[in-house]
């Protein structure tokens, strides 16, 4: 394993969170508030990267675990980071709530232990906010897009970053793809901004809220998240642009370079769509009653089913307060998530599809055992290995599911609070139903149980596979194995060395 | 598909019924209650059956899809006319409920849709707790246990019937595996009758709750199920042979003639014993402040987790007023179930840890993914198929979870209602939490409701499978299929007959 580059690149990631925490500092400059938070974090930042980035190691290739180990190891350190902000400004002043705050920001989850938000300072907010942004597309993916790295390592970060079972890079060379997921990214969030500003937004909440929107995280800087705004255009530009974000980026570079054969063909955008769809006709149909016009139904209705999906979690809506039918549909759409490659969470919509296809292609292998059964996805014939691991990841996500509830059900809430509010955390949505419903928070658990669940956030971002081996006994056992061989090695060459010198020393000194 | 030999096999299946049924007859004769009841089911299933077994197929050989149409059609037909007794009687004038409470009983899940028991006829009660008994062990085992059928096809119905992914027959001849099957769980039930005697149950009381017990059913014949008696010997007796019912049968056989090495190297029996004594201890800790004395506490745990791990369902306590750690375990005992080839529902023990296994395997897959990794139970390697299937069980019985939690989801009752009854409906439980609590019933749910939870308990008996292919439209597509080549093969061998008919009749009359 090749320790040095992980180092590196680790390095690298820090620097650049240093450098993110700049836009901040401008707010609160802008603002008048106290820039001391952010200075502190930088400084600490720039102290840590340094030694890392000055020793840039030879041997530059690296392979899928440390690809892994580097993108889980980078999510942690900036989420323990990140939190400083918040730990020096005073706003959260418990160290493990605090990560709680920034990993919910970084993996775009939006859950919240505050809450009062809107007597906070502004440019805290702000960077609140920004991690979402920076946490959506992905920070290594950044780091790919700027950094003129070596070829061959690339993918095995970009690929142990971005998430969902995708077919890979877009065009032959790696940051090539990187840039251009990112351009479509700031340019699509630049659109929202200006559009938001049009409804009569300010820049400030403009920029917020395009971060989180465009990240799909759903931190709100109003203590009633988009309800607070009491705008239907805003509510509509917001849960359109969700939906946007919860498609497959690389449609939209297809879209780019008119390859409409790629879009036509995609099956997990159809499945996407007509989700979406059923779910605000059934949840409009189910809710008629609760609401004083059509409009306000349907509005709500496509609101949340877009908020949820999308795992941005923005609320304009106290769901706990809806038919149970709602509910359970809302909770199927917490469970699917988005579609691959975006910047949305949960299982994944073309994940979901390969299930369902691989199922069922077990119930047919029993009807027919000698028949070669293939799953096909856009038409094409899917690789056993990818069915596989898309079954197999169903199986680690519930027992990571499973396990969770279980442990922070010793807090004493109602299995329906402790089950949601994992799903809730695992998926990077925000909200789950009672105690941590839209209009609830997360403040009511222990630090235990807070330590957990961002954990659990950063396990649903980088899809548990990087964390797993991250945090693998077997991982740190081989790093550990490295090091002795690597000292035994200096230590015998040390011996040679001294077996030489030796000769050069008369006998008789010995 | 040999569509006559299941017929040929499912009439004796509703034979066997109509013999069962003259047990319930015989109690409603000592009792001096109306036997009609009794009389007009034993009636119609003989009507009915008769027919189908008189022509009994030239050609036996079945296969694995033959098997799994013949136990999912039996397991349907049985609740089906089991239900008759319950409307003729009056007991439960709609049919769609008595038709959930007889595939509640038959499957040994225990939901009722009574809310008054005690008043109603012994007879009737005898009946519903007798379901329990036959549907334990199975009615195909006992079949076959009684049949003289040919060698080759027998295993087929057996491997469909009997839970878990076993390991197949115990001796060489399936007749005699089947025999060693019954007699074992006659001797637990007997045993189990004269120790309730011992306790001071009366015969009635004695032989319902043994039938209960034996099948880890459920169905009581009082209003508070076992809490009712009121008497700790009950309650410890019940446990420990909760217990017992939910250890793999086959484990008895090797007992009996004393290859220990099975045993101790059994590792389900370790798994789940270690379940047992680690909830038990952690559910007694976690209610400690809600008794009054260390037995009650004790006891009480200790019943819970039986009565949920071995899907029994008996009510001692009501857990929906216990802490939220003690639900969550409770929760997670329901999903899992007990050991394989034992008489108790769930994802079964075994299952669990092949699925554990193999995710463990997947994520050492990704560390070295050129080494060779083989899942081992019981020390000896498992096949890739076993492994497979048991992660696609999961994966199917999620599907099929969900999708029943949302459909019942219609009536308007919470989430956490609708969960835990489908979780017991489809686990073959009994109880669920709030409205379906140990203190409360299924009578609350719609017509359509309780019809899709009786099927979900008939899926979760027979390991979907069987239920799945029975309903696949592929399956009728070559049953029709079918008969439209014999019509045709027919058709054309009267041509043939026609044609050297023809032969003799002179050319003039064409």
């Amino acid at each position: 394993m090749n320790v040095k580059m992980i180092r590196y690149l680790l390095g690298i990631i820090l620097l650049i969170e240093a450098g993110l925490l700049l836009f901040p500092l401008l707010v609160a400059l802008l603002y008048g508030e106290s820039i001391r938070p952010f200075l502190i974090t930088i400084g600490i930042l720039i102290l840590i990267s340094v030694p890392f980035i000055i020793l840039k190691p030879q041997n530059t290739q690296i392979y899928t675990k440390e690809g892994f180990i580097c993108v889980a190891g980078a999510w942690l350190l900036m989420s323990v980071f990140g939190a400083i902000p918040f730990v020096a400004s005073g706003t959260i002043p418990n160290f493990i709530s605090a990560f709680f705050e920034t990993a919910s920001g970084f993996t775009t989850t939006g859950a919240s232990i505050l809450t009062e938000i809107e007597s906070l300072p502004k440019s805290i907010l702000f960077w609140r906010s920004f991690t979402h942004w920076i946490g959506g597309m992905g920070v290594l993916v950044f780091m790919l897009a700027i950094l003129p790295l070596a070829g061959g390592q690339t993918m095995y970060l970009m690929r142990a970053e971005v998430p969902g079972p995708t077919k890979g890079k877009l065009v032959p060379k790696m940051q090539n793809s990187a840039l251009i997921l990112y351009g479509i990214y700031v340019v699509m969030t630049v659109l929202l901004f200006f559009i938001l500003l049009l409804c009569g937004m300010d820049a400030y909440h403009a920029s917020v809220n395009a971060f989180a929107t465009a990240g799909t995280g759903g931190f709100s800087v109003l203590n009633n998240s988009i309800a607070g705004y009491n705008n239907p255009a805003v509510e509509w530009v917001i849960a359109i642009f969700m939906l946007l974000f919860g498609i497959n980026f690389n449609l939209y570079y297809f879209m780019i370079i008119k390859r409409w054969s790629e879009i036509r063909k995609n099956e997990e955008l159809y499945t996407f769509l007509a989700i979406c769809l059923i779910s605000t006709v059934a949840i409009a149909a189910n809710t008629w009653k609760l609401f004083e016009n059509a409009g306000d139904c349907i509005r709500t209705a496509f609101f949340q089913v877009t908020t949820i999906i999308s795992t941005c979690g923005f609320a304009t809506a106290d769901f706990n307060l809806w038919p149970a039918l709602s509910q359970s549909i809302l909770i199927l759409l917490m469970l699917m998530g988005s579609c691959a490659g975006s910047t949305a969470g949960g299982l994944k919509i073309s994940r979901v599809i390969l299930i369902c296809k691989g199922t069922l292609r077990e119930i047919r292998h029993v009807l027919r055992p000698k028949s070669v059964n293939v799953v096909r996805l856009d038409g094409e014939p899917v690789e056993e290995d990818v069915v596989r691991s898309a079954i197999g990841y169903l199986a680690l996500y519930l027992l990571l599911l499973v396990f969770t509830t279980f442990i922070i059900s010793i807090d004493g809430y109602s299995l329906e609070t402790n089950l949601t509010a994992t799903i809730a955390c695992l998926n990077n949505i925000g909200p789950g139903l009672k105690e941590v419903g839209p209009t609830g928070n997360f403040s009511g658990y222990s630090l235990f149980s807070q330590f957990l669940l961002a954990l659990n956030m950063l396990f649903g971002r980088l899809e548990i596979m990087p964390m797993m081996i991250l945090f693998s006994p077997f991982t740190w056992k081989k790093i550990r194995e490295q090091k002795k061989l690597a000292r035994k090695r200096k230590l015998n060459q040390l011996k040679k060395q001294d077996l030489k010198s030796d000769e050069t020393i008369p006998k008789k000194y010995w």
